[in-house]
């Protein structure tokens, strides 16, 4: 017996599957009883230089040398994005191939027209890859965890950010510089967007919460919100409190019951928790079932071989099952036999607590003039810290936790505080007392 | 379509599945595609008091009404110890019933048997709950990181032990008196043998070397070394040198090649690392994959309903194949289709980094003395802390960390100090310096 592989795809992370294939052939052998074979390996460009070169014959530029191809059971898709991928994905599964794709982006904005034709003709889609590389967070919600409730789970799903994020928090960069550096090392993109602006992790936020609520929001139901406003005194005020902040996503039942509750913003975590320890470009993930508890994972969050670990990870699983037609000897692609369509709680009903950091004029009324208004919004102030005039401007530093507030009553006390001539700038983090 | 589960014992944890199973029901059948049902539950008392009351009638005292009962397909073995949980087991099997177990003495002991019986019918045995509790490490080395030559494994596999450890790291307390309060507690079992003498966390290193190495060591073959002789004063000394003190279990290839390394006692753990904030019941493991990397998963290691989970998880993915006879659609039950020969590395090959605290007279020459035979059995001083004399006894303690030496050294050369006139006690912890 033997399992085919046609790779769609021979980037960073093609090169690693395809070195894993060839590698660690018989320790797979060893696991699965039969070998794995690259079969076909779909390339823009027969004369790019590559990671890992793989054997004469196997590069091909024409598509349909792995899709439809008979010589291959199980079609890897890693070019990314949603063109040409989808189609592939798409034609490959009508031709009865089974799919292992890395590809967040794609699924979390056509997954379900993906999952719905796997399901037609009988075939898996498996993506551990796709959301926080290596670390097993897809098996672990439909697998591991699946008898439990999810109450929630919170995760930092991005790399590039946490890593520009633990440089302004331990040596007190700028976003500008860290980001800059973390450019000049490779770990952030020429442009940046899709990292810092939180795009990618929302992409993992939505598969998770499919994962874990049987339902797939839509990315415009989600409140996004990236990194770049962040300064570093924030991060010194954090500690004060107790706090680090990470960029986090997360996913909740609202006061235990629902609506669905998903966000991704900077946030204040507890700095004995353990997500308040993944630094550099390590992903993590707390997964809060009703009978498991906490489960913690963490691990790399992307690279060339992290990644490939899960994609060949994912093709194991799917050789055992190749020959079969019997789709319930897995589990459904998302864990749930049928998706829910709940919709998503609008950020206006969050109850969160917040730290606000006002620049203000250091004169006397001005707190008492912001906490009036927080007080006319039902914002109760649960710490303070005001310090007196450290330099020339007369502008200085306010900053206040609150107790738990709705997020529309402190949008709109926000606005009001801006209003006061007194205050040049307010601005918010927002606190995860839960964890 | 419908699953039928078996109970074998339904004390803490059978309560647990019990609860899952009727509460859940729902869940469950929205991700398996039918319901689970609760046939048969073995006790040896009738009218005992129970965490969850089942339905009337499910409750019997014969065991052939679970096993061989052809209304009960999947048997799930919850009464723990080796006997009559192993001729239940055997039984069972034969009769073409997959086994569900969180038995971690009787897999570690005779896991060989079932395993090959299991083998010979075409039958699943699943443990998930066996190691961990709620942590799903036995998939995640199963199937997440199959692709993964396992570099290392650590883990803090006992929350009992975990849970003294911590109070005697953050409070200073002795041992006996940490044990007291968690036995008052509920923490510790009146004997509690089990776990501070590190059996019950060498049983679950067993298991996990099986699936990581595929190689299923003999109790006997591994150093297994407890808690009892720890001392309050050795967690303030690693901490002065940046280290926390953990029951580590590993397992790893000697020199990143072999021969196989298998171990458990007290170790250093730098400080700053995951492990070293895993406090109180929790559990943890930290597996090095040569492609993933490091993964670390965390979260309660025991309980009513964090082992429950991870039972009805197995109970699931072991109905989704009931009615198959083809094995290969599962993964083999240790992960590796034959098991290994190899044998493990004694004790003595073993090459650490060595704290030494000695208890010597406080007088000119001891230091030299001591570090002369230290020298001669190859052994180099890293650090020293030597102390003046705060008592009126005479003695001091002299602490050391070494660098990386032969254990069959160190242990000559402990014999050789302890000789020493001005020597009362030496004790040593190791240090793991691949953290």
């Amino acid at each position: 017996m033997l399992t085919t592989v046609g790779l769609l795809g021979f980037g960073n992370v093609g090169s690693g599957v395809a070195k894993l294939i060839k590698t660690e052939g018989g320790l797979i052998a060893d696991k699965l009883g039969w070998p794995l074979k690259l079969a076909k390996c779909l390339v823009r460009d027969l004369n790019a230089a590559r990671g890992f070169e793989p054997e004469p014959g196997l590069l091909t530029t024409d598509p349909s040398e792995v899709v439809g191809n008979p010589e291959v059971q199980v079609v890897c898709e890693l070019i990314g994005g949603v063109e040409p991928a989808k189609t592939l994905i798409l034609r490959a599964l009508e031709a009865g191939q089974h799919v292992v794709t890395a590809n967040k982006a794609l699924l979390a904005t056509h997954g379900l027209e993906i999952f719905r034709k796997a399901s037609e003709v009988n075939r898996d889609v498996m993506f551990e890859a796709a959301v926080a590389g290596a670390i097993p967070v897809i098996r672990t919600l439909k697998e591991g965890l699946t008898a439990n409730r999810i109450q929630a789970l919170y995760g930092i799903l991005n790399g590039t950010t946490n890593h520009i994020i633990t440089r302004m928090s331990k040596d007190a960069l700028t976003f500008a510089e860290a980001l800059a550096e973390a450019q000049a090392a490779g770990f952030a993109e020429a442009d940046p967007t899709a990292d810092v602006e939180g795009h990618d992790a929302a992409h993992k936020l939505v598969l998770l919460s499919a994962l874990a609520y049987g339902v797939l929001p839509k990315l415009d139901d989600i409140h996004v919100e990236g990194i770049t406003k962040l300064d570093p005194i924030d991060f010194a005020f954090a500690a004060e409190f107790g706090y680090v902040i990470k960029l986090l996503a997360t996913a909740s039942l609202h006061n235990g019951q629902g609506p669905l509750e998903v966000r991704l913003h900077p946030t204040m975590l507890p700095a004995g928790h353990l997500l308040s320890g993944v630094n550099g470009v390590m992903n993590a993930i707390t997964i809060r079932g009703h009978a498991s508890g906490d489960i913690f994972l963490s691990g790399p969050g992307a690279g060339m071989m992290p990644t490939a670990s899960s994609v060949v990870g994912d093709i194991i699983e799917v050789a055992r099952t190749h020959q079969s037609l019997e789709s319930s000897l897995r589990p459904p692609i998302l864990g749930w036999r049928k998706l829910k369509s709940d919709s998503v709680m609008p950020m206006s009903e969050a109850l969160l607590g917040y730290y606000l950091r006002l620049t203000v004029l250091d004169r006397p009324g001005v707190l008492s003039a912001i906490s009036g208004i927080l007080g006319a919004h039902n914002i109760s102030i649960a710490q303070v810290i005001q310090r007196g005039q450290n330099n020339l401007t007369g502008w200085v530093d306010l900053v206040m936790l609150t107790h738990k507030a709705l997020e529309k009553d402190l949008q709109k006390a926000l606005v009001a505080t801006r209003e006061l001539e007194a205050v040049r700038e307010a601005r918010l983090i927002r606190v995860e007392e839960s964890l």
